[in-house]
């Protein structure tokens, strides 16, 4: 690269960063907890709220994680973010409904997740709360929509709260400050890879 | 619900269990390495790579990090991973390129982060390697796009490699398993919210 090259590439970046810095000022809410939804068919929507866990930790917050749909799995993300100091952790589901194949069994199992998920909400020491795979609750009409809508629509307001699962319902995604639609391009499930240890839990 | 309804919702169930059954049993490949590519404009793209490495981490594996465009982050997520036992942890790059405003310096950045991702592949004892925005140093051009393909495509069998950032490169995709776009339906961004700690970074 010449001199001259460089010096175009400096000044290109400088105005880059002047319409970057420009952006980042035109930001007025400093501080917010946020309504996360992760959904979609693709990979990524549970280990993208266990990211943010970490992420969170890393800050010092203190951490909820409520599962509604995965009672049965012994993941390593459970393993390794139970045992935490600053992490509530709850496998309440009773794993996919079609292998309960007891619909009563399924919406008492929710409910259960769901009176933990709100008892969380209200311990102020908590800054986030992932209520992993919720969305397969609401599509299987577990728990009544509206009422979960609402009650996520009026928490506290430093309160993050990341919803994961496919299906989101279009009132979740209405009331939601972020939402991630996790598209698979590609899959090896499709491939025909097996689920695996430390990849898929 | 009448006994009725909970025998009819069991029957279906039963039904939809052995359709999940078969498509699990007709997956041949139980164990494999894989390329899995993580971009698009949403959230979840990072978070998601990391809630990786503790799910790994918590079947014992061991697990390298090398961020390729983060160099002046000190992320929540650096904070929790780096001082695991089995985490190898690399943060090389010099962060955004119109930070630095110095091409050569970002090719530099980018060639150092390349050759301890490289280092990190040969190590026998690493199952999950994240390389985190190596799609960033790609679209720049900071490192030359077949050589990286092809040292991904060839590497050991049973090492699986994520790669994040947005603008992932066609024959990147190509030699993918598995490539999940992240989608933003909506975005706290756009809505006029800084990014924060515990959310962002």
């Amino acid at each position: 690269m010449t001199d001259a090259d460089a010096e175009r590439h400096r000044l290109k970046m400088a105005k880059r960063k002047a319409v970057q810095d420009a952006e980042v000022a035109s930001k007025t809410i400093s501080e917010k907890g946020l309504l996360i939804v992760n959904t979609g068919p693709g990979k990524g929507k549970s280990t993208a709220a266990f990211g943010l866990v970490v992420r969170a930790l890393g800050h010092g917050w203190k951490v909820g994680v409520v599962q509604f749909g995965k009672g049965g799995w012994e993941s390593g993300e459970r393993r390794v973010l139970e045992g935490f100091p600053g992490v509530s952790w709850h496998t309440l589901g009773e794993g996919f409904t079609w292998e309960t194949q007891d619909r009563a069994r399924d919406v008492a199992a929710a409910e259960s997740a769901w009176a933990k998920a709100m008892a969380l909400m209200e311990d102020p020491a908590i800054r986030l709360l992932v209520l992993d795979e919720l969305n397969i609750a609401l599509r299987y009409e577990h728990l009544p929509l509206l009422d979960v809508v609402e009650t996520l629509k009026t928490r506290r307001s430093d309160l993050t709260v990341v919803v994961t699962g496919r299906n989101a319902k279009a009132k979740l995604i209405e009331a939601a400050d972020c939402v991630t639609e996790m598209t698979a391009v590609k899959h090896h499930f499709a491939a025909g890879v097996k689920a695996q240890a430390g990849i898929e839990f």
